[in-house]
């Protein structure tokens, strides 16, 4: 039995809380840590039976009953925490991203390939029956020789200003998952990237310093090409469609809906729209991310997706941040090599 | 070239004359013949290039260039023009029903076997491009051995209360259609019939003494069975769907759309509803129709709808009318055996 | 918090044991029956942290503690256990049928009406996300007043012959689901049923005395009319499909698959088959109706499927045998009568 | 009536030539001309009813009774038809594009404002039902501000290496069309372009000196972004989608199949692959534009795709040549200065 303790009891900690609680059988949740902890969160966490409840996180890395901390906690506290935990010996599963700093990951990464932590980054798409059913399809063969990767990414509203002021950008925040399905779904990696963006649903995003729908293609290692298209905001919900095109056919996913009722009247023929809300889409790759985390703790094998796999979002991220900054492509050799990588 | 004449310049003649004008390279329509063809009709025709335009069919009957003839007048005349063609030695291609009257389509029968002239009865659906796929798939054995054929078939919208009272009730005027789908779609013969239906549409049906939906079950010859469910009128289009499923599968079609267009938006995913009008729906499938048959003539090959498939349909509806009167399962053999068949 | 005792642990009861420790918050399940509890069994329980085991149902009746009991034990067995449950105060969860016996659901009902006791009967497809949504697209007066409620429902496989000789016949078996949603989807009563059928699977099954194919088409209370069609095995997968069409549209709800991925070869454009296993596919109505059935007992509120639930389709089912017998429709009443009911 | 010379009898000159006899009741095809002219052309010219075949393009530019001709030789003779038909004061259809040369688009820009010539290029995508579809959604505002236009276009096989080397590149030959469509559904200009783009499908593409796979972004005037995807070759069949996302929703358009056939096996759910043949996919476009262009002459109303709409593209295209060239966004001001634009 791996015993956890999640450090930040926010939206996502409640989510991986109820997930190891409900559907992952080989741990349990030993503590929780969060500085804004409430009356409201304590009586949420002993209706899961969570004993220990504490406003600063060093109580979990102090207890060697622990073998393992969820960080969840706001993203500029992310690197400083998976150190601390790491040096405690801790088994680490860290939400994205690591850091929008590189070098702070560097150091992440430094401590891990010291330690015999197990060290797995939340990328929960891997996750997902759509993205795996697509990675599927690819890997066996069956679209041949990869031509064409394409990402939708649409969010079904704007996060508020003040996230958006401290999100890293777009790129960094919300971007950083298909990044990462990118790499994901072709198996290979980003060489360069170019990206447009614009503001288009807020102007107070853009007073903000950011962009709200932007399209980056990219060359890929493999030689095969790669288009994203993001929005913050789509009227329908939460869009969430990838294609891989190859030399024997293509692969495609749409989107989840609640059911599969079709209603035909004199307005037309009208299909659900997709589920709205992240959590509720994701919820089953959730539970599935911290279930992978947990069998590679207890069969002490790699973890699905590295901390590397944390790093490489981040510096496509940059390039993209670049390549709009100066409007022309940026191979990501270029950040890399500035950061001596 | 086939020199043909069409009798009846409604709504059906008009179209045969079009797809003939355009689409078959191998016929002219010589003449065309209504009793109450009027200023517009004769323009219409001329704009076709049709030269001779009569009040009287005889006179197309008479014409001794014409060799084949389009019987497309009002369903109580088909069978006496469709003998008084053939006792000229024309090929006949008669719109459906040949008649209500199982009679005289036992005479219509006897004409043809007495003669040399091709008889086609004009059951459209088996030459659309959606119903030959489904026929394709059974026919090649995709689906394996027939377990069930399914139908819906929906028209958009009743017809007027005069034209019901002489339709010959839903079975013989729609349904009919759904029949020979069964036959065509299976390759089997209908052994017995059960039918519920009711007004459910609009009291003046009831009034007119019809009914306006219904569901027809049967059991086949070669062990399958079958299930037409119809009504008169689908807020939402013309809804024509067959299902054959099968020991290894299924086949389904559904409607076609006038574009593949979705929007979504606040309210929905919406695709188009169904092409509404049964004319815009099967044009392609009467010109197909109208070519097979003129195809027929030229290359003295048989036709590839027979007077045959136009006296089945009319059994199984009269048995349908029957079940639903006496509330009770009726035979096919049950209808031929009181017509001596 | 509601303590539950499970009374067969078998498929189903596993899978309400796991339901009810991973998501339903207000119940523990306290102990478990079965007389051919084994070893492999017991570990189960015993992770799942239940911790009274028995082989007789008995104890689970007698023990004070529990406020409510899950019997999920063989058909043959649920009248009796379910008529002591009762006697002994226990709210009561049983699965479908209640019985093959009319006589003996009789004498549940009257245990039933004499008690305090919740009574629910497991026909989980009304806690189904898209018979829900059919079901509130109904409710919601968006298709109008209902003409034509379809079902379509084929196992992916036949279940073994030794199950099926003890089944009660595919309409008690397979149909009581169907005929169960006939209902739920229209609100109505059936009132007369016509049914035909065959052995088109396998021969086996027809030795065994039951059919494995079926057609069955229903006039409801409210006018409108209903049709089923059944097959024990399909290849492609467990097919679970429904349509109702009124005066103002239609609505329709197709299968679950694992995941959106369409793959397009020069093979075709391929889209993912059903889901194929039953359990799979209902998981999460499995789930909530447990749910349902807690809340009822916690808020004493009516339950979502009454013991009448249970009696209706036995009573459908059995007029669906009767017209085959017989070969005519048959009205739910004839039965009813031949009840006293 | 319109009379119509037809200048080209290769595939698209025929298309159009029995476009016009079948399809466009104001005109008549009353010669047609082509240096390579054999007896079967001539038997299909006869055939159509098209008295006057000639070798030389001039003999029907001299025929004082032609109101109209249609260009459809080779791209590189397209201009100086052109030209010679504007002197000649015919109305002038010429397929797409005008020239690779931006020159000689100027000179056929500047005759045909010297003149009281209707001319029109042959953009047929503008008068396919699925595009018009997409491009009715944005016009009508169903969608909002534009935020995004996405276009897949795949060709089902690679042209010819022969082809290939005249073709003017895959950017003026297959792109051309899809520039063409981002103007048509955005109604907007394209102010910068920025492609990726190499040699996936055949190295002899490479060889010949092009490219066979790009995805190209786009800046556009109205301020939303395109992006453009695009392959020689795809294994399933001729790809043609397009989507376009705004403010309110987002329309989408998927590709056409023969029929709606839907098989499902133990092998999956299989649609129909899309159909593969672009003069099939787009025949009911190609007898629309001519349609569109005859009344244009015959109402004396505007031509639906101007001279100017014939350049666009172009320039477009020679941007993202550039683009590929340069590794970086190009202006089209840029080409256009170039130009004297």
């Amino acid at each position: 039995m791996v015993k956890v303790g999640i450090i930040g009891a926010g939206r996502i900690g409640k989510v991986h809380a109820e997930s190891i609680c409900k559907y992952v059988k080989g741990a349990e949740v030993r503590s929780i840590a969060d500085p804004f902890l409430d009356k409201s969160a304590e009586q949420w966490a002993k209706s899961l039976g969570i004993q220990k409840i504490s406003k600063d996180y060093h109580d979990i890395l102090g207890d060697e009953e622990i073998d393992a901390v969820l960080v969840c906690s706001s993203t500029d506290t992310h690197s400083q925490i998976s150190l601390d935990a790491i040096k405690e010996g801790k088994h680490v599963f860290c939400e994205k991203p690591v850091d929008h700093d590189v070098e702070k990951i560097k150091e992440v990464i430094k401590a891990v390939k010291g330690s015999k932590c197990k060290y797995q980054v939340g990328f929960n798409r891997r996750f997902d029956h759509n993205f795996r059913s697509a990675r599927e399809a690819v890997a066996s063969g069956k679209i041949g020789t990869q031509h064409v990767i394409k990402i939708t990414s649409r969010d079904p509203e704007a996060p508020p200003i003040a996230y958006v002021k401290v999100s890293g950008g777009m790129f960094l925040d919300m971007t950083i998952h298909d990044f990462d399905m990118v790499r994901y779904l072709s198996g290979s990696e980003v060489v360069e990237v170019y990206a447009i963006g614009g503001v288009l649903v807020d102007s107070a995003i853009g007073e903000a310093g950011d962009i709200d729908t932007a399209i980056i293609t990219m060359k890929l290692e493999n030689g095969a090409m790669a288009v994203i298209d993001n929005c913050r905001q789509a009227s329908y919900g939460y869009d969430q469609r990838a294609e891989i095109f190859g030399s024997k056919g293509a692969v495609a996913i749409s989107n989840d809906t609640f059911s599969t009722a079709v209603v035909s009247t004199a307005d037309g023929v009208i299909a659900e729209k997709p589920l709205h809300f992240f959590l509720e889409r994701y919820m089953q790759a959730y539970a599935n991310e911290i279930r992978e985390f947990i069998e590679a703790i207890e069969e002490d094998t790699d973890v699905p997706v590295t901390v590397i796999d944390g790093l490489e979002p981040v510096i496509i991220g940059l390039a993209a941040k670049k390549s709009i900054a100066e409007n022309r492509p940026v191979k990501t050799a270029e950040i890399k090599s500035a950061f001596g990588l």
